[in-house]
């Protein structure tokens, strides 16, 4: 039997059930993974997430703060910088990649919370509606300074979100379909850019 | 106990099984559906599953099939059509999208296909490779017509198919964070005439 650790290694072990967790899901690529398994990963006892947790749920929703939380607060303050609507948008659309490259589950993890009454509401109130919101300004700044043109700020937050992901949630088909064995940095940062250059200055070739 | 049904009865009760299980998924947004939960929607025996499709996988496997099949073969007919390369990519893309609103699922279902060794390669060929290839067409199309500016055609298909299915994965993120209650085919038309809109022309306003 653990004991209840020490109030100092609380903050530690705590966090270690979180990296356990986040890992398992990487490495399986699904977030099929069972309590004793993250507890075996992190060497802990499993009957501690109830401790830390409550319960699994209480689990997943902490790795979902523990990933998105910091990067939610950074973006906010990226819509209060003074640099130009383009810097930010490719400083942020860069930091969804850089996330996703991190935590691949991510984007699926936010959609099964979200899918659960109890902690649905508490996800849309910090995750996705910070997000969509800081979109919509984004957008409106654009249009506003005379750089972009309209566009639906649900849809593009929707656009954006689901072609950031599948690059990092199409890690089979990468493997199967063209033989791309590994997602580094390179291939995020080359996606990033591609994707960028997309959505700003699109397909068409213009005729001037 | 069931019998075996009779000869006539084959391909009715098999696809009983298929659309039962899409069914499933579909109302539980999740691919976590039990064979007897299948059986049950479909009023059929679960030991029918064996018979017909020798395991869940097997059963998993037709119905990708059964709902990819006859777009993947009218995809190669598209391409041979005596239409420009826009028209081809808009009808494509907004062939994507009506399958996404029929099977939101489906997405993910290729997923959990290509992650296990036994149906990987064999979703890879007849689905992934097909579909990413198609887009590797349409785009060199476009660029020899001198209609299309170049783009990576991997990075295309998985910003293209991940766009489109946030749509459909999304419906609870819609829910909580957009108040939209429902996926309906006039939203399915407006995000697709949007996505287009901004993979053609790009947010920048072109000063000419």
């Amino acid at each position: 039997m653990a004991v209840l650790p020490a109030r100092e290694d609380k903050e530690s072990s705590r966090n270690l059930f979180l990296r356990a967790a986040g890992e398992l899901m990487t490495e399986r690529g699904s977030l099929e993974v069972s309590l004793s398994d993250i507890a075996q990963k992190a060497q802990l006892n499993s009957a501690l997430v109830k401790y830390y947790f409550g319960s699994k749920d209480g689990l997943l929703l902490a790795l979902t703060e523990h990933v998105l939380s910091t990067g939610i607060a950074q973006l906010q303050g990226l819509l209060e910088m003074d640099i130009s609507v383009l810097e930010k948008l490719k400083i942020h659309i860069n930091g969804i990649t850089a996330t996703y490259l991190r935590y691949p589950f991510v984007n699926r993890l936010i959609h099964l919370m979200m899918a659960k009454p109890e902690t649905g509401a508490y996800v849309a109130k910090h995750v996705s509606r910070p997000l969509a919101e800081a979109h919509r300004r984004l957008l409106e700044e654009g249009v506003a300074a005379g750089v972009l043109v309209p566009i639906n700020p649900m849809m593009f937050h929707l656009i954006v979100v689901g072609a950031c992901d599948q690059l990092f949630f199409g890690q089979h088909v990468l493997k199967h379909a063209f033989d791309v064995d590994r997602i580094d940095e390179d291939l995020r940062r080359e996606y990033t850019r591609t994707l960028l250059d997309l959505i700003l200055n699109g397909l068409l070739v213009h005729k001037s």
